[in-house]
Formats: C-alpha cells, structure tokens, sequence
C-alpha cells in the first residue's frame, strides 16, 4: 500500500490522480490534499474518506470545513501546503501544483524523504539544479508525470545507458495552423481549445505559445541529466507517440498511447511496476497515419528563448518561467491579448540580467524579477 | 571480447554480421563460419585472419580450401556444421542459416553452453518447444536477430512484467498494392523486389506472401512466451517501427529505425549493453508520416495457417514449414508460379493429419511431410 498526498488536487492532473487512486484501493490511499478554492471538486473523497489532512488557501475556509468534515484535519496557507507535504504517514507526493508556487513543498517533501511525483514542471524550470542535489541528497525518487517525461522514463530501461539525443513530441498546440500575424485576432476561448489534450488552463496557453514545450526542454535536461544539444523538439500533430530516445546504435525506443494523463499519473504511482487501467487501447489503424514535422523557432520563439535559458544555466530560466506566468496569468485575465504573450516574454527574456542560481532564494528573486518586469510591460511602467 | 561463430556467413544476415564484428575489434572476433558454396564472399575475411574454423558443404572444397588457405581448419558437411556450432572458442553463435535445416546446430550450440543470436526463424517455428526448453535446461541466452523481435527484446526492460500484446509490425512485402488475381502475373524478378529491406531470397519470397510474418508470430510465442490471441500483425509500410509491446496500463513502447539489420545483429551481440554504430539516424521529419492498416488475412493466407498451426501445438507448424520451404525453392527454381506458393502450401495445411510434436525427430518427421506434400503436388502425383 502506497500512501500519497497530492497537491493541487482538484485541478486537471490532480483530479485524474484522485481517479486512479479510486481504481486501485489495495495499491494506493490518498492521505492528504490540497486544494485551493474549489473545495466542491473534491467533495466526494472527503465524504467518502476520513482521517486526511486537507491544506486550502484560507483559514476561514479552513474553520468552516473543519465543523462540515469532522472526520478531517484541516490546515491552510504556505505553512499548511508544507505541512500537507511532510505528511508523516505519506510515501509519495503528487505535485500537480501549477506554477513556480509548486517548489517550495517539493523541496520540503524531499526533505522529508518523500518520493515525488511531479506534474509541476515549472518547479524544475526554474530550480532544476537545487531540486536535483536535494533528491540526490535524499536518495529518494523523482518521477515524471508530465507525457513526454514519462514516455522517456518508460524507454529508458536499466541497462540502456548509452543515450544519443531525446525527442520531445510537441503537438503545436491550439494555434500550430497559424501564422503568427494570424494570431492577432485570437480569442481566449480559441486558446484553450487544444486539439488533442484536455489540460488546465495554463498548460494550455502554454502549449499555444509552445513554452511548454520549451519548460519540458528545460525539464528533461534536468530529470534526464541530458545536454541540451541532445534534446530536439519534433512536431507531432496526433500526440501519440509520446516522446523517443535514441540510443548509440541509432535504435530508437518510443512510447506511444491515447493522449490520456491517466497512464503517466498512474506509472509515477505504481513505477516500477505497470498495472491496469480500464482504457481503450490505442488502435493504431485507426489512429491510421503519424505525422512529424520540424518546428518552426521563429514562429515559436518562447521555445527559442528556453532552450537559450536552459543553456545559460544562471538564473535566466527562473526569470523567463516567472515572466511567462505573469504574462499567461495577464491573457486568462483579459489583460492582453494572446499575441502579447510571446512577444512581451521575449522582449522581457532578451532585456533582463542575469546572475547565478545557487539557492532557493536566487530562484525565487529571479522569478520576481520576470513577473516585475511583465506586470511593469502591462502598466505602462518604466520596465 | 566475444568470440563468435557465424553459421551462414556468405549470406545477407552473414555478411552484416562481419560487418559489424569488423567495426568493433575491440569487442567481438569472429573465430569460425560456414559458408555453402559462395566462399568468394568471404575470401576477405579468410585472407585477413588465421586460425578460424571454416565450414564449407562438400568434402572436396575443404581440401582445395585447405591448401589455398593453410591458415585456417576447414570442415564439411552436416557434421561439420555441428563440430562448428560447438567451437570450444566461440562464446556466441549466429544462426542465419535459412531453413530448418538451421534447427540441429542451434541445438548442439544450446548444448554446447553456447548463446545463440538467431536469425533462423524456421528453427524456432518448427521445433520451438524443443529449442526453447534445451536453452531453459542449459541456461544461456538466445536474442533474436530478427527486426521484429529484436524491436520488442528492445521494447522490454527487466521491470515490465505486465504485457497485453506483442504488435509486429509487417511492411507487406513486394506485392502489398496488387490483389490475389493480379498475382497471376507476377515474376521472380518482381517478387525479389521488395520496397523497404534489402534481404536474402528466401525471406524475401516469404515476406511477399506474409509466410514470413506467419513465421515471426510463431517466432515470437517461442520468444516471449506470448499466447497467440495476444500476438497482433499490423501493416505499416514504412518498415520505421519495427515492432511493438503494450502493456496492461496500455502504454505502448515501440522500437524504430532505418530498415538495416545491422542494428539487430549489433543489439544480439552487444546485448545488454549498446554501441555505437556508424549510421545515419532516423530522419522522422524526413520520413514525415508513419501510417499503419490492419492485415487481410483472405489476400494473405499463409499468415492466417501459420497462426491455426502455432495455436494447435502440435507437428503442424514444422509441417506448413516444410511445405513453404519446398514451394518457395520451387518458385525460385522456376518451377511453380508465385501465386501457387500460398496457393499449394495452404492446400497441404489443410490436408495432412498432425500428431504430438515432443522430440527433434518430429520435427524433421513434420517437415520432411510438408516437403514431400509440395513436391507430389508439383510433380502431379497423388497428394
């Protein structure tokens, strides 16, 4: 029995995490959860369980459920999200926790000699190398949720040591038809609208602009301790073949499955063990034909500036991560348009300094400096 | 350093593995081979080196052989063959041989402690109990060198237990586009003529009418211990996946490359380890789609009886071997048309009488009435 906390629960992976969790009760029990406002997405397991340790934003919120759910222990804020990750009794922490606010309780559940699964690829982005030496130091085990990570976690089997190059899949996300003038026009609701994956609504913006191919880059550097000249990004519209690693003798192993987030949430889980899940199998005569294509860096250019950031390996991958954020949260907020996204990021990108990352507190003053320097862009402000 | 015995050296697979030997001095030495009458082809590696163990086909050779080359020890015939298979120097032995007549010496191999990298597929489909519980007893390695079975070696790694389906991948051989009365015309020029893999003669043939992916589903219930229901043959004319594993929690890992078998041969040796090789790498944007169409088992019905004949475990499969084997020389002799072969092979399938299948004797026994039912069919007598 595997006892897991997840965090961020009542989101996109946190709520198909819960889903798998359901599917195989003499394998895994949920022993903690955070959430942040949606309490009622949620309401089911606390009904149906007792005993957990809930963390939500507010202490009002907190106080009001503790007379609704007796048989839980609730706990609320910064404070409370660590606590709910050094859960005493947890093996395994799902960080589905969206955005650089997801480090913090990574950090601190490694600490606490938790194995982490980890949907939260902003984490690595912008502290790969602190999170990195802390697992190290901890000698507990990090695995991948995002796809493409797992896809390669999956191809990459113990003996298979002599490693070519990484091929992350990227569908091109809502607008890979588009020209960028094209963009200029573009709803909110169009950007969300994903042609293969139902996400959250970051990701989602994120894979528009294909950031979130760029975060993957950074992410995969760092999981798979890879140079970032043997990372390629290769368009690939249907999103079944997963991602594929090259090896020396040129063999390419590839995993490949229906886009659904269950199959990689679940092998974090159950890894190294495989289990079943109640899935249609991927039929690959009617899936009929793949397709792969080369991406066009200037009609992306956030992936242009991820793979720069990751290169520098200063804190310019903390900062970009956190102007993005900002300008992402600005877009879902009405505040800009689509097209500023990428554009302001860059510019932003291309305009801050730069300085070494060693510390948490390094990672967290550059991820300010990029929101700064995005919400000063949409003021008006002297940036 | 491997030492190793190549049975079979002068032809396609032969001649990739000399190759590949070649390019790695430091790891692999080829200490004996056999060649049937084509010495010539390896004349180079008889000049270069001394002291290996050659086999050739009739005595008279061995002696002319025998002076030309005083450097080397030369054998013959069957027993020579055998006396080959158990070089007390040879670590591993490829087997690519073509035909049954590859079953006796992989067995005094197995016997003889050797690890066997096999490209014979006709030694497993007609004595796969047989082969597979002599490596069980004598505790050695059998990898295949196969594409197809190599891919899925390569697919599972020491923790993935839980599989759900081996999917072989089938190119569909030289006539894929042409219906089974526009085969009435066809010529052995055009038969040979296959789109993707430049192959021996035999396979060749056997790809064209899928008696080869026939061969390889039974192939590979030896191999990996698969029931026939959860072995699939998909077609995918590109030759770029090689082949497929998915698991219970339906994830699929799939191996791909470009179609040179030098890649296989290399894995067979150098497993668990890789090395490097000197080959382009997959260009997928270059191959730009991969399409994949279910298999017509009325226009391809010798793929169809070899899946009856692995499912009946008994003499049946060593017999539709014999039977292919004696129609497909036929063909290449001339002596029938190519749509005669699936033709008159599945005609003695469904004819002869089976029985238990437990020694090396059946299996000759087997294969020696699928020969016989073929050759009274061509010569008109009574089947």
């Amino acid at each position: 029995m595997k006892n897991i906390v997840i965090l961020g629960a009542s989101g996109s992976i946190g709520l198909q995490t819960l889903d798998v969790i359901s599917r195989h009760p003499d394998k895994f029990r949920c022993v903690g959860l955070s959430v942040k406002s949606r309490i009622e997405a949620v309401a089911h397991v606390l009904r149906l369980h007792s005993g957990l340790l809930i963390c939500v934003e507010k202490a009002e919120d907190a106080l009001r459920l503790s007379s609704e759910f007796p048989q839980h222990q609730f706990v609320w804020g910064e404070d409370g999200l660590i606590q709910l990750a050094c859960h005493v009794e947890a093996d395994t922490v799902v960080n589905a926790l969206v955005g650089f606010i997801g480090c913090k309780p990574t950090l601190a559940a490694i600490e606490a000699k938790k194995n982490i699964a980890l949907a939260n690829k902003e984490t690595l982005v912008s502290a790969g190398k602190i999170v990195m030496e802390t697992v190290r130091r901890n000698n507990v085990s990090l695995m991948p949720i995002d796809s493409e990570h797992s896809a390669i976690a999956q191809c990459l089997s113990a003996h298979d040591k002599n490693i070519r190059r990484l091929i992350l899949t990227a569908s091109g996300g809502s607008f890979r038809d588009k020209t960028r003038s094209e963009l200029d026009s573009v709803s909110l609701a169009d950007a969300l609208n994903h042609p293969n994956w139902s996400m959250g609504a970051k990701i989602t913006i994120d894979s528009a602009t294909m950031m979130n191919k760029g975060l993957e880059v950074i992410e995969a550097h760092w999981l798979f301790q890879m140079p970032y000249d043997q990372i390629e990004v290769i368009m690939h519209r249907q999103s079944i073949v997963h991602s594929m690693v090259e090896f020396e003798d040129r063999a390419i192993i590839a995993q490949l499955g229906t886009p659904d987030m269950r199959i990689p949430i679940q092998y974090a889980l159950s890894y190294p063990q495989r289990l079943p899940i109640e899935l249609e199998s991927l039929d690959l005569v009617k899936a009929h034909h793949l397709t792969f294509e080369s991406v066009d860096f200037k009609r992306f250019p956030l992936l242009r500036c991820a793979y720069l950031a990751g290169k520098r390996e200063d804190n310019s991958a903390a900062a970009l991560n956190g102007a993005n954020e900002a300008a992402v949260a600005a877009f879902l907020a009405n505040e800009i348009r689509f097209i500023d996204i990428d554009t302001f990021v860059s510019e932003a990108f291309d305009s801050m300094i730069y300085h070494e990352l060693n510390t948490l507190e390094d990672a967290i003053a550059a991820d300010k400096m990029g929101r700064d320097w995005i919400k000063n862009k949409i003021s008006g402000g002297n940036v």
